[in-house]
């Protein structure tokens, strides 16, 4: 493994770890509040384990991946036996998690949407931040949904995950001030074009306060989640 | 003018108009209950005209055109003084109007879909099916719905025309044992793609007991739903 | 498993079955006509077999599930063993079939769209409503259509399941005045891409007359001719 | 304008005419029996006469130009007063049409689709090929399709001009041995996508036999089936 | 104008304004922290100025329309000689605008993407939101977004305007933890697809914290930006 | 399996054998000059067995099934031990061929084009008529496309079969009066997006002569070039 | 106007003019070798006007914009009445052009892409790089394409421009040693989309040494053919 | 395997193989400076070895094959028992390697990126063109690639290689007079849409002087940086 490079920009640090086939950003946590993530999807198994490796290397007090399949989980188990594996999630943790702050609200529209809630949730952990989460609310049964305002009303921001239709964030988002985060999943089939259908119908929703992230992306909504809960906590990065 | 032509297949009578340009289907009604109707849409005004004469000349009570624009409008009550021109549905009819019986629900999401929303209401009305317009309720104030509940349970069927996030039908349908028709419309920008995001939002709708008929086709949806509740009020065409 | 639950809206009972990654609605049939159906795709066996479970618990007569794949079937049978597994339609009940009333047609264009057809009639079957089907009438070879008139005339509402060119419906629609429910199916390849040509020709089909649902639904056509031919035969759920 | 270039490649001669923003193929008709026609859209009114100028100083004895606007139109028949110009194909003819031989019939679905099927008859009488018309036997009316029966008998090759579903020549090609020529058209609003839903119709037919041309291409329709008529009045270019 | 309608639901007060052709949500600002803003696409002059009339008699202290063309902005002087118009943001305010907390950066990528920076803009004013805007720093030249870097700091929220490529929200997101808003615009030709381009682009961005909304969509923006940076401040909506 | 049912319509016979699952077509080659064929995707090896026996059993000398997979072409084998299987095409014969007549020249742009162009070969075959095969002649070395001008000027029709950038019908379209059947192949990855590259090029192809099948479909471009090769050779069906 | 700022980054200058609605980048051509010029589309014609005084201001030789309109035209030449307008290309010059090294070969597949054509020759003029170009040698006619063999020999890189199917890419690739920059155009009607096609060609070209720009976009196109002929040519901007 | 078959055109020799399934073109290296390289996707392992040896025996120094799998790669390592096999790039070459001269180089966005890196490297590589690789250097850390800018200065040309947003092109052509060669990959899900998102970020570069290929070609923009690298060291293949 290569040492740690620094380029000193505007004031700030920005050391690398360069390991060959990858940079690591070390002092991303410290610029943007969310460390470096590895995204194992497209690594082999060994690239992944390197990369955490690296990581940890480089001073990190929690190292982490998604998109984890079973030979990736069994390689990081092999490699640290206190390794946290989240099946549901597919993420992999190696380290301490933080104490959570804050409350993010996370719902789900049906059973299958369930994974990507995982990733939601669990990204919110890794990054310090509480939640909640209350799954099958969709609208064909629109009482579920007005069942849990008062959930809603407690919340720093709500986390939105729908497939097919993709229609609960237009619900939720005219019940509340609070800003929803909706994340379309590739939950459906046919005319749903693999979340497609979903991610249209949030980005027209005709509420407003509906902010949309990539299909199946529930780690993108975690860290945008935790922007937020920690700026509504009073809690900023190092600026 | 050509004479009506006649081909006898299967114990049914199919009188045609042929006028060179078009061969209009005099018995349509007697078959399926609907007129013949003229899609004024890629016509000349005088094209539009001459389908409208020969239908009457070719027994029917009511003749009717739909996507009629201002030319057209003015061509026809050129032609039949009594000619009644509904400018937000762009339709116009020469005849009498039957009686209405049975009842249909149509409500919009939005006051933009309101010309829809209109054709929708003057094909009942041409198809002598009764029906009842809520506009404006729309599932960004989910209350918006709830308060029509009545409404929807005294309906024979409901229509729901709505652009953007297309998100209402899949609502109304989980509040009722009614078909719900839907409408997809143009209304939106960006994402909305000229009512694609509508109308996927419609076919992969969470909730069953939803149709779907093609983006702003108004029409269809009315003579779908004049089906339907023409054959709830126990009513058929001659078999 | 949790207690139910219930909301009060509208004078309307809401009780829903709380299972921890599932909340079912337990009404559903009271308010629409239609139970809540378990969609397996997505889900593990076991929760399938949860969900079932606590349905029937939540006083269902017949519980039911689409989209069952062979090991899904397996815990099924093995939970309950009277459970009965439609293997063309891939659907599963436990508990008792409804006696059937009014008469839905279900044509198919070909061979290959029979497991879609299958499924709209499971869905009947489930919902009370009779049918009968008749396979393989595509338009290449349109006197097969024609000599199903006598069918066609006969039924409530007609179910057309086509893929590749999705022709068929438009033809059938300008037989009759029964309502006709359009179902593409994902069968062809190349440009007929998984279902779409089918489905925009079905969305445009020159003749009225004609809803459409997604790609390969069966459940959604099923149900919505169900409540069609209830509506028909005088039968409305409890308002 | 620039003296034609002669280029000999495979005992085949290739002249051409440069007249700066254009080179026009002087030998066209003799290899492949279309002679280069001039496609005016993109050209201004002064290029598309310079460019049938050239044509008629290589020796043609027909020049001609389509999707020909008014201005252009004008500037046609300013140059030569006995031009020819059809306004419904949008075509213009300077010089001497040919005596037609074979037949070819030409079907339309509606009367919106009249503009391209006229561009298919200018292009027939163009290349000296006889062909026979007939509008609006769309498959709402299936009846009227197999009224023509005899006309597709007579046929060397059909012609099927479709917007909207763009269904028809799945149904005719059922009916023949002939070749069917199909056009999808732009006819049509919503989910026609300009055309593109009656392309992927004729594309999948169910039916074989059918071949396709672009949207609205009534030129391209109209060289194919000229191409298969002469063939088969046992007529060929010379090789 | 009808009368508000008043439905309790849950503890909250949801008033409407029943204008005919449509339902104004008098309390969603009470709810949601944005009141109902009219859309003035797609109605008449007239139905916009009825519009902002029933919700500023339903108690608004300041009403307000977005995508307002020419005719609507005179209709609305005509009624209210003291409105605003933004005629870059397409904007029209009758009353007062609230006095701004917190501070919300707005970028764009290029010149062009202006009118929807500006809509941006005006609804964080309308909203009580500071406001500080810095154009034309897309990533064709890097240094430009780099010598932002403090602005980025002092936010409470960035929102990154940027058409064709859509690149400037990746590179943002990656120098803070402040969370960024992306809109993609229309600008460009093309492979930009009227936005597309830049709506994946933001969608897939590589650094987290990069939240969408629909193309050109500088309302929602705004409303999203404005919840933010409400919560950073410690302002909610009453619950 | 069923008896054979027959209508009689517009002077013709029209039997079909019912076997429950499938409507065959007993008078299509009457008809249309070619048999019904089995298209063997989507149906079950002793599906495709039972179309194959039933066509037989109705008169057939020659049954023929395409995409025929291993199982199912086992499964033929086992019933009929003569069946020929050609596995580059996968189709399957039973019975006897047709003696050839005609000559249709069969181009591929590339090597991997070949299955699809072996496809066509089958047919031509099963459908009597002679054909020439030639591969890889892409326009990437445009001499051999050149090269193959003798075998061009000798056929009755050319069929071209590329995938990628589909360039080469344009370039055969150029060089020749035969009619240029182009198919569009699956072959490329990417912008190829799966044939959709190869088949628009195809369609908008700037020289004329150029007809267009499904990606992919080398049984539909074998039969039109077979209905073009009779017709030329002065054979058509029983009219 | 502002002053132009200066920002210091790896040892290179980065000086800004800093407009209010622009902030241009005066150092981009010493950076890149193309200065900044002016995208007029989406700019009012004063805003045009305004870059180009601020881009000569700061020490340019010569400003440039492309896509400009006619108003704007007007209101350059009323500012700078040397100003040089080539509108084919629809471009703008203020200032001194450079004296042409090198050679860049400039073909079209036909006449109507001569506007994009004219831009490519437009930027190379303003670049210093010598060109040549050739109309209409589309593949329809391809020994058009083999008669410039030897200007393609000569030329430094060969751009090609074409609409339509977007052949000619593909075949001059095959033909020479050059890299080949394709062009795109929005050319052609129906399965054209609007220069979609092309692309897809030109990106799956089955010779390699393609290089692809955006759809119409014939300034990238120039750009880049700048850069090749420059560093083939032995000239590199200061390092 | 057949003889070489000779075509004199232009006064270039133009010698193919063919061995049935394939026409290999011998003098592509002469005409093109690159030779016929083989595709071995859609390609059986035999066809492929066969390929290889045809052009070896057309003599050829080094013969080389793209998407090879492990099977090919085994059929060739048992054919040649000195074939390289270059796995993560996933070709084999048989013969010798020459030497490199030039310098292009090669980044990635991202790890995942890596195999299609390689494809670049190992065609520059069989080209004779010398290159460096930097991976992992995406925009979402913008110091990593700012830390690149003495490699970016030091090469003849930059090849991007780039999955998800695709924006790290835009980044670079804004700091450099290099040609940048942009490569989509398919890395990244949802709105990733297989790379299609990164390909359009690509064609829509807001910096000029960004050229583009398909998604995942690694091949391409090797053939294409080689023929730059090699016109910028003064070599052209003979003309």
């Amino acid at each position: 493994m290569g040492h740690p490079e620094q380029v000193s920009s505007h004031g700030r640090s920005h050391r690398t770890a360069d390991i060959g086939f990858a940079r690591l950003d070390l002092d991303r946590e410290t610029r943007t509040g969310t460390p470096e993530v590895v995204y194992a999807a497209g690594k082999t198994p060994q690239q992944t384990v390197d990369c955490l490796a690296a990581l940890l290397d480089g001073g990190a007090g929690l190292a982490w991946a998604t998109r984890v399949d079973a030979p990736t989980a069994a390689a990081i188990r092999d490699r640290w036996a206190d390794a946290v594996v989240d099946e549901e999630a597919r993420c992999a943790f190696v380290g301490e998690l933080p104490r959570p702050t804050g409350q993010v609200l996370v719902l789900t529209a049906g059973t299958s949407d369930g994974p990507v809630a995982a990733e939601v949730a669990a990204t919110l952990a890794a990054s310090g931040v509480g939640y909640r989460r209350v799954d099958d609310v969709g609208v064909a049964g629109v009482h579920r949904v007005l069942a849990v305002a008062p959930e809603i009303a407690d919340a720093d921001v709500v986390v939105v995950v729908a497939g097919m239709d993709g229609a609960l964030p237009s619900v939720v988002a005219g019940l509340t001030d609070r800003l929803v985060v909706a994340v379309p999943t590739s939950v459906g089939y046919g005319a749903a074009f693999e979340g497609l259908a979903a991610l249209l119908t949030m980005l027209t929703a005709c509420a407003p306060g509906v902010l949309v992230v990539n299909i199946d992306n529930g780690f993108g909504a975690g860290v945008a989640a935790a922007r937020i809960a920690r700026s509504t906590q009073g809690m900023t990065a190092q600026r």
